[in-house]
């Protein structure tokens, strides 16, 4: 049957995610994951939630409750929101409602390694066009023509922020619909969720990061409620589950708790950072829950030898910009258990 | 921003899934969940599993142990099998996998509705062939060539089931892979995952019907390991989460519990369909956990009456089909109250 796939298919090598683990003692600092539990109130809302009936029923397909609970937290329409099985999940949704075969995605480099799979399973391009030296994005934008424009903001591997000025200004240069991927955004000073409200970029949005829930999946798009109704045509009818419908509404629910989790990353965040670069690392100015680091000698070597002694970081390689070390802010524990080893190493 | 959106998808109604009533009072018939709750061994996984470590860590991408498990209990190889967020998920991949733009989806018709949504937002044509008047297969199959075949076994809405012999001889006469969507197959006395083992077919099943976990949204694809390895790069990487993986694994391993609630259901779909027969209704011989049922005088005032009365089933039209009411198989206690309001009204 393997004659009959589309050689797009065959010829992807597919997306890669980070390891993960089998092993409970190995510290996990690769796939940017919340050190901190969720809120006590997920757990109980999942218990809540967790009876035979509510299981054996199909859940709400659109998230009303969800959306109500979001809209009202976050100041936006209810009916502009879109919910999806992990934010990953609305990118697929919006490439599948924006891009036509051959069509053409764009994206700042070096970012999220998933647009290029995303352009890839629709039979599109990605062109790419590079971050400044400083993580701005370049005036004028390169490549304003293109069926969807990706921009996650904060950046990964950088951390780094474009500015909501440059921001608007890049939806007004473009020819087609600007998509801003803020899985990190509870982590920064600033998001676009005023330009998301009044239609002029589409937001997404993951609950995997800030409210620590990435194995639930669960993430949602913010948008007007026209073009909501667009892209619930596109998404699996069921895309979310009772259980994550459940949680997720729970997390939105405890902001208190989300902040004070924040805090204490941001905090970590800093002495992280002070002490990579008393190491000599040369680090990006990052607004989200890991930091990019690099330095001059080949960093394989480092990457393979914290492995071994049980540290998992997440070592990348991006033409034009070199290689470096995407480190997740674990706890102060698992970071000084990092830290103690780099010292010997570096 | 809707002026970018994608000609296909603007056109598009989109797929109407069954009604979800908030109302706990109505007896609901209409979207063929299980009217026995998921076996005690689910409930249990699902707690173990819910701690705020599991949550906060992203869940095994390629749900290793649940394939583990199924494999066994199947006796399919593991690495022959696609996990899916709701065997909709897997049909999704399927589509992508298989389909370009302008592609053709074969289906027998009348059957289940998703597979035109799926070809519509793949810019792919839906060709339908008319089941035979006993609900077979026309015989050459007219349209062999095609980029992907589903044939849903048993079939909704009819619950009929196509020989296996029938569907082999299927699998010979086409240019291109057959996907028997076994959401049902629980629920009938033959299945195709012999012929998936061996690559002639692709199957997709479903914990949501035989398994009562309509509310997890958990399905799988049983092909070879070679096809499988394909799939993958077009799924969301971590398109399962934590807890419906574990709920999943569980279900499996409790085969006697789904075997028990299967003859309940068995038992009372023959209760249901002798019933329905001495009210005049015209059935077709059902494999899956629902009947369709057809009369002569106009079926809409039934439905709403019955609706009005607060039991809901799903009213259908199929052109040249005729209209006809899919009733899913509830409890006794349902199906008693369905029919006294149904000796009252027809």
């Amino acid at each position: 049957m393997l004659e009959f796939l589309r050689p797009v298919i065959r010829a992807m090598t597919g997306y890669a995610p980070g390891e993960q683990p089998r092993q409970s003692n190995v510290i996990k600092l690769n796939t940017n994951e919340n050190p901190y539990p969720p809120s006590p109130r997920v757990i109980e809302a999942i218990r809540e939630a967790l009876t035979g009936d509510r299981l054996r029923k199909y859940p709400d397909p659109l998230g009303t409750e969800f959306r109500q609970v979001a809209g009202r937290i976050l100041d936006v329409d209810p009916d502009g929101i879109v919910i999806g099985n992990g934010s990953d999940d609305l990118l697929t949704i919006l490439t599948r409602a924006f891009v036509p075969e051959g069509g053409r995605i764009v994206s700042p480099t070096p970012s999220y390694v998933l647009y290029r799979a995303l352009a890839e399973i629709q039979s599109a391009q990605l062109a790419t066009v590079s971050f400044c030296p400083n993580w701005d994005l370049p005036t004028p934008w390169p490549i304003p023509q293109a069926h969807l424009t990706f921009v996650a903001n904060p950046n990964s591997p950088s951390g780094t922020v474009v500015n909501i000025s440059r921001v608007e200004t890049l939806a007004d240069e473009l020819r087609g619909p600007l998509v801003l991927d803020e899985a990190y955004a509870d982590f920064a000073e600033q998001n676009a969720l005023l330009l998301a409200r009044t239609g002029r970029v589409i937001v997404t949005r993951s609950l995997s990061k800030s409210y620590a829930l990435a194995g639930i999946r669960f993430g949602f798009a913010v948008t007007t409620p026209q073009l909501a109704r667009e892209l619930v045509k596109v998404k699996d009818s069921y895309n979310c589950d009772v259980l994550s419908l459940a949680a997720a509404t729970a997390a939105l629910t405890d902001q208190a708790y989300m902040r004070t989790s924040r805090a204490r990353i941001l905090a970590t965040r800093q002495r992280l950072s002070d002490a990579l670069l008393r190491l000599g690392f040369t680090l990006t100015p990052s607004e989200a829950n890991f930091v990019w680091a690099q330095r001059p000698e080949p960093l394989r070597p480092l990457f393979d030898e914290l492995k071994r002694r049980g540290i998992l970081v997440r070592y990348m390689v991006y033409e034009g910009f070199g290689e470096g070390l995407r480190i997740t802010v674990g706890t102060d524990e698992e970071i000084d258990r990092l830290l103690d080893e780099l010292a010997q190493l570096v």
